[in-house]
C-alpha cells in the first residue's frame, strides 16, 4: 500500500511562492507538487532549476496551470489584486484552495470569495495566516483554553518589519491596502482567534505617522501606525505596525486576562547565541518573517494537504480572513480620515451625528 | 568645617511618605529629617517608633510644622486633594517644596500652583516624578542625547499593577482623577521627557474595560485603558495602564526612533534568581512600585536636597507636570466620553464640529 | 533533467532511527529512503506503517538490507555496541556511511573503522554529531572564525537532561561506555572544533556523584560529574554532564576568547511564550534532545547527502570521532579510579611516578 | 527616647574602604561612623573632603584610631596583609570586628584569629563575605531551605571580573593568595552556605591558564582557572575564576538540586535598558563587584551593626571564614603542583602513596 499524495500546483514564484513551492515540494510528505505558474520570467528560470528537476511541470498562464493532469490543489502566492480571481477560477475547476493572505484587500471581494466557497462545500478552501501554524501562537492558544489567564481581555500585537532602506515599500503602498490591511491584519487574526470569532468591535481609533518615509503620504499610507479596537464583550486590542525596526523583525503578541498573562516573543533571537563584549551582551534577531514563522509555514502546508486529503475541517475559518481584512479597513479608515468610527452591539456602524 | 544640611519637613506618613521620611532621615546625607506632620493616629504612632528617636518632631497640623524652627524644605506626600493647597502655603513660608505628583488632578489647579512658585523664584518646587530619577531611564535619556536612536518616533509606554484583590482601588477612584491621571501620568511625563517639552499633542484617543471590577464604572473609571496621543511633530505615543497584572509590578517603556530602539523593563525581574523546576524556568516579579523604583525615590531626595542647598536648576520643571496632567485629562476625558479629541497647531482644542 | 538522489538505507529505528528515517524520507530533497534495517519486530511495525507506504523497503537482516538494489548510502542508528562493525560491513560493500555517534565506546575499534575507511577514500564515512549541524553552534563556530572573540582560550560545557523518573539509564550504563563517553562527547567534540583538531590534552580531572540513582554504581557510573581538560596549547576546556535535570534538556556552552565571549543556550526555551502568573513569570524548555536538536539532524542529513553525491568534503572528520572519544575515555578513567591523567607534548600518557 | 548608635572606626580608605565608609556614614542608621585609619596621605586627603565634614576624625595610626573615645566598632579594609593583626588588636581591645574577607591567605593566620576571637565571646567578629548579604543568593538560600530543590548536589559558581588591561592585578599577584583564595573564596563561601559548614572535601583538582598575562607565572599564578571540589557527603562543587571577561562583572551561581535547580545571574545586567539596533538587541553589564553588590554591603552594614547593638548572632559564623580559605589554598596548590588532592572522611589529607 502506497502513500496517496495531494497532487497540488502553486500560482506564484515570488517571495513567498517559492517558500510555499519548497515546503510542497521537500517538506509535506502527503503532497506531491506537480505544477507551478508565474507570469515572471525570472521566476520561470528560478522554477527551471529548482523545481523542474523534481517533476515540477511550470506555466507561464494560470489557467492553463489549472487544467494540468490530475490536479487536486492549488496554493496561490501571486500578486494580493489576484487573489480572490484565481481563487474563484480554482473553485470552478473543484480544486481545494490554499490562498496566501489576503483575499484581497477589498472586502467586499473577499466576501464574494467567501460566497464562490460556499457553493462548494465539499472543497478545503483557505486563506493562510501563517501565525496560526506557529509553535509559539498555537501554545498560547492552548493555554487560554486551559483556563490559565482567566478570560482573555486585552490583547497587544504587533507587526514590525526591519527598516528596508530600499524603499520598496512605498510603491507597494499603491495597492497593499494600507498599513494595518497589511501588516495589521495578522495581529487581528490572532485577537479574532484568542477572543473569539463572535468578537463584534465596538469602536475603532487609530494614529500614524511617517517617520522615515513621507512619500508615503502620497498613497494616504504611514511608516508607523497604532490602533485600537475596543469590542463589544468588554475586550481591547491594540495594535502597533511599523516599518522601521533597527534590529530585525518584531512580531510580539501580548493576551492579557482576568487571572494571568501570555507573551509571545517578548525577547527576538535569531538563535540561541550570545556575544559578550565591551559593549556588552548582543543577541540577533531575524531579518525578515521567515526566520521567525519558516516552521509555520511548512506546518500550513502539511495540515492543508491533510484537510484536503483526509477531508477533514480546515485549521482557519474562511470567514475569519474577512472579518480580519474588514477590522484592518476600519483601522486604515479611522487612521486616514482621523476620525473614531463606532459600532452599534449588532455591528452596524454608527453615524457620528448619532452619538 | 561640617556639613551643612537642609532641614526638613514630611508631610504624610502613609505609603509614599514612610519611604520618603526614611530616605531625607537615612538615606540622604545633606539633609536632616526635623518635622513630620500627619493627621492620621495610626501614622503618629510609626512616627513615634521610626522617626522620632532619631530626633524628628511630630506634628498633627500642617501649618504647625511649617513653623517648625529653621525649616527649610517641605517634602509633601499626603492625599493628592490637598497637595496643592499644602505646596502653596509652604511656598507662602518661603519653603522649598518637593510635592509628590500630581499637584493636583484639576489642571487648573496645578496651573495656579505654578503660577504661585513662580513669585518666589529663589524657592525650589518640584512635582516628584519618580521615573525621571531611574538609572534606567536616565540611561535611555542619555542614549537618545547621544543619537543612539536617531529621531525618536514611537513611545509606547504602561503602567501595569498587580492585581490588589481587596479591590482598594475601587474606592480610591472617587478621587484619583482616573486611571490616565493616576497611572500614566508617569508614561507621559517620560514621553514629554523623550519628546522634547515642545511636543504638542494633535490627536488623542481611548478606550477601556473594567474587566475585574465592574463597580468602578460607577466613577467613571477603568481596570484597564489603552490610549493614544499624537503629537503634531510627527510623533506618537500609546500607553497602557491596568491593575490586574497577576505577577506583580510590570511598568515597560519602549522608545522607537528613525534609527535604533531603546526598551525599559521589558522583562521584570525582582532580582536574579531563576528557579528550574519541572514546569519550566521561573523568575519572580517585584509585587509593587517600590521593589522597582525604592532607588529612583533616594536619588529624588538627595538631588532635590542639592538643588536647594545649592540653588542650582531642578532636574524636572515644574511646569512638566502641569503639562502631563493635562494631556493625562484628555485622555481620560476621552476615555469616558468615547470620542477623540483634537488639537489645533499651537494647541487649541479643535471642537468635533469644525473637523 | 531531473535530480540525482542518493539512494539511503536505514539501520535501527529506535528513537533516533526513526528521526534519521523521517529526515531522509521527507526533508531530505537530494536522497531517497530506499531500505531500512532493524531486528525489533516492534520497530518493524513502525516501519509497515510510517515507512512501506513511502516506498521503503524493510528488511529484518543487516547484510541482507546492504544488497538492496542500487543502494549508495547506510546510516547507522542501531545500538552502540554494532555500529563499528555494521560501518565497516557497510565499507566493504563500497557504500557511503553516516554513523551515529559513538562509532564505539572503545577507541581502539574506533581507530580501527578509521583504519577501514581510509581503504576508501572514494566512500564518504562520517559519524554524526548532530550539534556540528546546529545553526547556533555554526555562527559560534563562524565568529570565532571571524575573530570576534580573539584567541579562544576557555570552553566550558554542559549535556544535561532531564530527569527520567523510569531509570531507564541505569540498565543503559552497562554498556554506554559511562557518562563522558555518552553524553560528554558532544561537548569534547565541540571543543576540539573551537580549539582545533591539534589540541592535545595535558592533564585530565574528573569527579562525580550519584544523587539520584545509586544504582549506577554497580556499572561504575554516575547521574552526575564534572571534568578538566587541560591542553598544551593554552587553554582549558570543563564539563559537566547530568541525568537529573528537573526543567528539561539544558545543553550550554561558552566559548571564552582574550577578547569576547559566546554562550549557546545560556536560557534555554521550548519556543515563544512566556507564561506570568501569580508565582512569577515562567518559561517551558525541551525535555529532550530532539526539542533542542531536531533542526540539526534534518541538516546532517541534507550536508551528507550532498557530500556523497557531489564528492565534495565531508563536514566532519572521521578522526575527530575517535579523538573525542578518546578524551572522553581518558575522563570516565579520571573519574571511575579518582586519579588525575597527564600527557606529555606529543600526547603520550605520563606515568604518576615520573611527575 | 533616642537611637543608641554604635560608634565605629574604619581602617583603610582604599577601593573597598571608602565603600564601607561611606555606607557606615550615610546608609546604617543605626551606626555612626566616627573615626578612620589610613596609612596613605591621598586616603587622608579624601577623608578630609567626604568624611570630616561629617564628624569623622581622621587617624594616620591604627592604634591611636583604637583609641578614639566611645569607639565600639572597627571595620578593616585595608591591605589583606594586615588583617589579621588588625583584627587582633581590636579584639584586645574590645572592639567588635568587621573584616574585609579573607582574615588573612594563610590558613594558620586565619586559624589564629577565630582563637582570639573566642576568647572575647562577647564581641561580634565577622569576616565580611559580601554575597551573603545579597538579595538574590539570600533568595536561593530561602528556596533551598524551604525544600524547593530537593537535596542540593552540584554547585556551578565563578567569579570573574572584567579584564582590566593594565594588568595592576599582576603585581598584586605577589601578595593575594592565588586566584582561588583571591576570587574563588566568595564561591566556595556560597558552597558552603548553600551544602552545609560540615561538608568535608574528599578530592581536589585545579587547572589553569595565562591567556593575557603571561607574567602571572613568576608568581605561580593565572588568569583563568577552574577547579573541581568533590565533597564526602555526595555532593561536588566547580568554580571557574576569570580576570579577562570582555564585558564586564558576570558571578554566576547555579545550585542543582535531585528536585530543582537555581541560578544566580545567569544574565548579567547593569540595568533594565536593551539597545536595539541593526546589530541585533545588547544590554550593558557591571563593570565591576559594586556594580552588582553595591547594595549588599550595605545591608552587612546594617547587619552588623544590629547584630553588635542587640548581642545578636551575627550573620556568618568566623569559622566559615576560615574554612573557604582553606579549601581556597588547597584549589591553588592543586592548581600550581598539578596535583590532585585527597582528603578521608574526618578531614586528613591522604598522601598519594596510600591511594
Amino acid at each position: 500500500m502506497s502513500v496517496q499524495k495531494l497532487k497540488v500546483g502553486m500560482a506564484g514564484l515570488g517571495r513567498v511562492g517559492k517558500i510555499h513551492a519548497n515546503n510542497f515540494l521537500h517538506q509535506t510528505p502527503r503532497a506531491e507538487l506537480v505544477a507551478a505558474f508565474t507570469p515572471d520570467p525570472k521566476e520561470i528560470a528560478w522554477g527551471r532549476q529548482h523545481l523542474e528537476p523534481y517533476g515540477v511541470t511550470l506555466y507561464d498562464d494560470y489557467e492553463k496551470m489549472l487544467e494540468h493532469p490530475g490536479l487536486q490543489a492549488v496554493v496561490i502566492g501571486t500578486a494580493t489584486s489576484v487573489h480572490a480571481e484565481e481563487t474563484m477560477k480554482a473553485i470552478d475547476r473543484d480544486l481545494h484552495v490554499l490562498c496566501e493572505k489576503p483575499l484581497s484587500t477589498n472586502v467586499e471581494v473577499c466576501k464574494a470569495v467567501v460566497q464562490k466557497a460556499k457553493t462548494k462545500p465539499h472543497l478545503k478552501v483557505m486563506c493562510g495566516f501563517s501565525r496560526r501554524f506557529d509553535d509559539s501562537y498555537r501554545d498560547v492558544y492552548n493555554k487560554i483554553n486551559q483556563g490559565l489567564i482567566g478570560r482573555p481581555s486585552i490583547v497587544r500585537s504587533q507587526t514590525c518589519d526591519k527598516l528596508d532602506p530600499s524603499g520598496f515599500y512605498v510603491a507597494y503602498a499603491a495597492w497593499s491596502g494600507g498599513v494595518f490591511v497589511d501588516m495589521s491584519v495578522h495581529d487581528i487574526d490572532l485577537t479574532l482567534w484568542f477572543f473569539g470569532d463572535d468578537a463584534l468591535p465596538k469602536s475603532i481609533s487609530a494614529h500614524g505617522i511617517t517617520a522615515v518615509q513621507p512619500e508615503l503620504k502620497k498613497y494616504n499610507d504611514y511608516d508607523n501606525a497604532v490602533g485600537i479596537v475596543e469590542f463589544h464583550n468588554g475586550k481591547i486590542a491594540y495594535y502597533y505596525c511599523s516599518r522601521m525596526m533597527p534590529h530585525g523583525q518584531e512580531d510580539t503578541t501580548e493576551v492579557i486576562g482576568t487571572e494571568g498573562k501570555l507573551s509571545v516573543n517578548i525577547n527576538p533571537q535569531h538563535n540561541f547565541v550570545n556575544f559578550y563584549h565591551p559593549g556588552g551582551i548582543t543577541r540577533e534577531v531575524p531579518g525578515n518573517f521567515i526566520g521567525r514563522f519558516g516552521a509555520a509555514f511548512v506546518r500550513e502546508a502539511n495540515e492543508f494537504t491533510a484537510s484536503c486529503l483526509d477531508n477533514t475541517p480546515l485549521p482557519i475559518k474562511l470567514t475569519n480572513a474577512v472579518k480580519a481584512v474588514e477590522i484592518g479597513s476600519y483601522l486604515q479608515e479611522a487612521l486616514v480620515t482621523g476620525k473614531q468610527i463606532h459600532f452599534d452591539e449588532v455591528g452596524r456602524r454608527a453615524e457620528r451625528a448619532s452619538l
